[in-house]
């Protein structure tokens, strides 16, 4: 009998077409692209590719669910407390490094030519001949060494730039020229020019990035944040930018998202705002992973990316 | 007897700093920061190095001149015809690379992550989560492929860009996957996503990117300039653009600089200008190629990044 399949996800047509192209156990395949499209296949569906926002509002009603497989990497919206944990849950990796590693480099590499000051400078019709900055010499600092912080790593390596990383106890990328642990992260603040955060949404990473580790950043350090906005405590950051301490904030994260349109970061001049596209789920890199998966379901083994509910990852 | 040594640089002072800290033959160093503060030793400098804007005024009356070494790659102000060519010159080489690798990379990562709209969006406090697009997949084509272009060519590898190179005849970059030569520049350019120029103005590459390149180029193309102004047929790239033919042009460098107040470019949104800053001679690139030149000239050896005047790079 064919698996009963639920995808629920504002790209569900492309799934569908990249699935048809793939082989694949047998599958009986629900489309929906809102929750709405999916009340249908609440009751019968084993199987869910989701992503997450959609799934949240109708898990309760998924009473046929066994696994739910997540479009996105950060699923803390399945495992809040008080949501069932009756189900398997997986989540996406090791596909976003790409497009942060993109990000980062592309952020850095403009605020070191002041990109956004010629650009306001071109609409004044106004040649800008000041020097720019360059990557030569600097040293860039991962607070979080997984797969998406190797991957920034290895690009960042490719520019000459030096890399320290701030892990709870791995040593494993080697594109890290030096790691710090424990209560370091300041000391690692100290001596970055940029400081870039990519930790998921836990516990153990909320308000990791505080006061203290703010103002050890040296005045013309860039901090990015490619992660979660919970990792970033955002009422010192504010004090910090708006004190001129550090040279300036790349977001892409936040605590409240989408941003408040009074929220005061918006019209801070030191800070670029980049409304979480950092790295998006692109269907042609989150539909291999569901389907190795779902060879790995059919065929009763272990599957990969399994999340943690109580550690959140 | 120490050699008569003129630098005549708007970075003198670095200049002299840098020496100083340098093994180098004994020398008789006079420091100008302006033509003006140069006048006295313009009957006794041996050797000049200089900026070429400053000493093309003054070349004539150089009259102990045996070497000038240009603080820049681009010697066009020095080998024009018509100017004296009774001295050795030599330029500044394979240290801009990083420098135009850089930009080109954080330029084309802004274009595919929309990182100005994002920019103006911010501006007006609107959330923007429009997808960006990114470099995987996508194809990089070098016009000129020499220590600058295979620097581009080297981190565009590392990003996972495909990597195609125009040269006259060599293919001697390991970073190039595919070369053009001849009359194939616009069979290039119409499988290229982006074109990056990176040539000497010099007769051979006038108005090479012309109106038969710029129309083969795909619609969803960027041109990137990084090399001289005269290497694109500016009049076809105002209509190729105004007509939406590409997507739009990144360009450091123009036929007349600074660009005038009241040029089209400066208004067009598909266009950004960076005013002649995508890779710039700080001194402390610029001085070891001085003190090995040094050396050489003092052994009565052969000068390294010799510049042919005929040829003129």
């Amino acid at each position: 009998m064919p698996l009963d399949v639920l995808i629920l996800s504002t790209r569900a047509a492309d799934y569908a077409r990249l699935l048809a192209a793939t082989p694949s156990p047998p599958l009986q395949l629900h489309l929906a692209a809102s929750p709405a499209e999916a009340e249908p296949w609440l009751a019968t569906a084993e199987v869910v590719l989701a992503d997450p926002p959609l799934a949240r509002p109708l898990l309760d009603r998924m009473t046929a669910l066994r696994w739910l497989q997540s479009t996105y990497a950060g699923v803390e919206l399945l495992t809040a407390p008080g949501l069932r944990r009756d189900y398997l849950l997986t989540n996406a990796r090791g596909v976003f490094g790409e497009q942060m590693a993109e990000y980062v480099l592309g952020y850095v590499i403009m605020h070191e030519r002041r990109g956004w000051q010629r650009f306001l400078a071109q609409r004044e019709g106004r040649w800008d001949p000041s020097w720019p900055g360059r990557l030569r010499g600097k040293t860039l600092g991962l607070v979080g060494v997984g797969s998406i912080g190797a991957e920034i790593a290895r690009v960042a390596h490719c520019f000459g730039l030096r890399v320290f990383g701030y892990t709870r106890a791995s040593e494993d990328c080697q594109h890290v020229d030096c790691y710090f642990h424990g209560d370091a992260l300041a000391d690692m603040a100290a001596v970055c020019d940029y400081l870039v955060a990519s930790l998921p949404n836990t516990p153990a990473s909320r308000h990791l990035i505080d006061r203290a580790v703010l103002t050890a950043l040296p005045a013309h350090a860039l901090l990015i944040n490619v992660g979660r906005g919970s990792t970033v405590d955002e009422n010192a950051l504010l004090d910090v930018l708006q004190a001129g301490r550090i040279a300036g904030a790349v977001l892409d994260v936040f605590q409240n998202e989408p941003l408040p349109p009074d929220h005061p970061l918006w019209r801070m001049p030191n800070v670029l705002i980049t409304s979480h596209t950092a790295a998006l789920s692109h269907p042609e890199d989150i539909a291999p992973i569901f389907v190795e998966n779902l060879q790995r379901y059919v065929a009763g083994q272990e599957l990969r990316h399994h999340v943690d509910f109580a550690r959140g990852y």
